[in-house]
């Protein structure tokens, strides 16, 4: 608990993002204060949870270690006592799962390759880090989930684990690597809302 | 198969308990028969299969072992034949609900101190324990999950947990604090919903 | 990668059957052709997943090896551009699924009992296995699963499991019992939709 490593502090600032998404989701839906922390834990933890499952590394970091929860909390009660002020940004819940999406992306790519998988299971296991958190807030909160609803969405986070993985394969610096990877995926996902990019549909359809 | 030790007979209690009120939110959706065993079974195992993922404790009880398969089945056969006998309780669901709250954020909790993990990382393990199987009862019924529609819910199991641990801490005999905090989950929880309590909503909502 | 072994086979061609079904579910919705990829991607590996995770074999087989991912995607672009020709099958997506769900109900108990669970626990598992799939699916397309609406479903995963742990145990060899439970789970649920067979519902309802 003394020391926090440079991956694991990746770890607590996309949970603190999807946390924070989560909260500001149970405040719109007017849940009392207990129902934010809980979907603030569920939506910042899931999806390490997820990955620390499939990875087989048990118990997962998010119940060993006291931060993920203490960081999950603090997301709570923020959107509980500055909910308008975080909703006067623009699209807050939209942002704030950008930044988790980028950072657990490659959180979740870092973890499969220490663990020796290949690359393609890196780049899949970092796309359903980045998205799981989502899919359980969006369950949970009984909306479709957001990874099917928008168009590009697992996609910023597939292009962010692959660059991270291409990255380290071409031999650069793992810092530097994540630092490219992270943003790539956060500014793929806010452009994609931004100027409405749409993939294609089926063309019979 | 010869041996029940006592943790596993707790664990019992509360899959028949669970196991019975997916099995009652089956008749009442009028499914057949094997639709009913099916809830009840997902229903009454789901909490401690989730456990033992998440504490890596693998292939989990429930498949090692088949006595939760056949109380849950036990539990389904009763919802079928018994229906209108536990209708008469005054809301059965919410009742054995409560019932397997208590016992699982107790059963969760112990696994979890057995395995090693911290007091929080227990307490929270115990909560996931005890919510997982109304959870996966309510998304597959598609309900909104009552731990997001219910003000104090989580919270009970909570605070079960959180006794046991704390009872633990202070040195206390294992079986009386089990015996403290399983009940106090389920008071709660119950007392909660006689008396109406509702916890606090964002002060700007 | 070289060698794939016959295991490996069936869970192969489980996985696009499943994968296609998750395309087609995702044509009709509508979505673009990554949200296609992404529901054939979860349909068809979800199963397999589930399996591993319970077994305690982590990473599963779908993120160490390259193959069910490439399969699944091979079953999305042939949704994307075959869509009418599959479309014209009489109801496509049940029949798929009925595929999926035999071929994963004795992958599911082949590995179980390798592993050395005993049969009560082997036959649950490939039940959940073959189930698991497409439990996502229609839950990630907002509708209810298939195994809480239709009659004869997991029922019919059941049949298939339980004769390939019977066929086994009265020594028969395992590929003829495989080639036997996959094809009986297939005809049982395809004949119930056929059939309108109907199971009995609670006698007081």
């Amino acid at each position: 608990m003394h020391f926090v490593p440079f991956s694991y502090a990746i770890d607590l600032a996309g949970t603190f993002a999807f946390g924070l998404s989560g909260a500001m989701v149970a405040v719109r839906r007017q849940l009392d204060l207990f129902g934010i922390l809980v979907l603030a834990a569920a939506t910042g933890v899931a999806g390490g949870m997820i990955r620390d499952i499939l990875l087989g590394d048990l118990p997962p970091e998010a119940l060993r270690n006291t931060w993920s929860l203490a960081v999950t909390c603090l997301a709570g009660v923020c959107a509980f006592f500055f909910g308008p002020l975080i909703e006067r940004l623009n699209r807050p819940v939209m942002l704030l799962d950008a930044v988790g999406l980028g950072v657990f992306a490659v959180a979740g790519c870092q973890k499969a390759l220490a663990i020796g998988l290949n690359a393609p299971g890196a780049v899949l296991l970092g796309m359903i880090t980045a998205v799981g958190g989502g899919v359980l807030r969006d369950v949970m909160a009984a909306e479709i989930p957001r990874v099917l609803r928008e168009d590009v969405y697992a996609l910023a986070a597939l292009a962010g684990a692959a660059l991270y993985v291409a990255g380290l394969r071409m031999g650069a610096q793992e810092p530097i690597v994540a630092a490219c990877a992270a943003p790539l995926s956060f500014a793929i996902r806010v452009a994609s809302v931004r100027y409405g990019w749409k993939l294609p549909r089926a063309p019979w359809s």
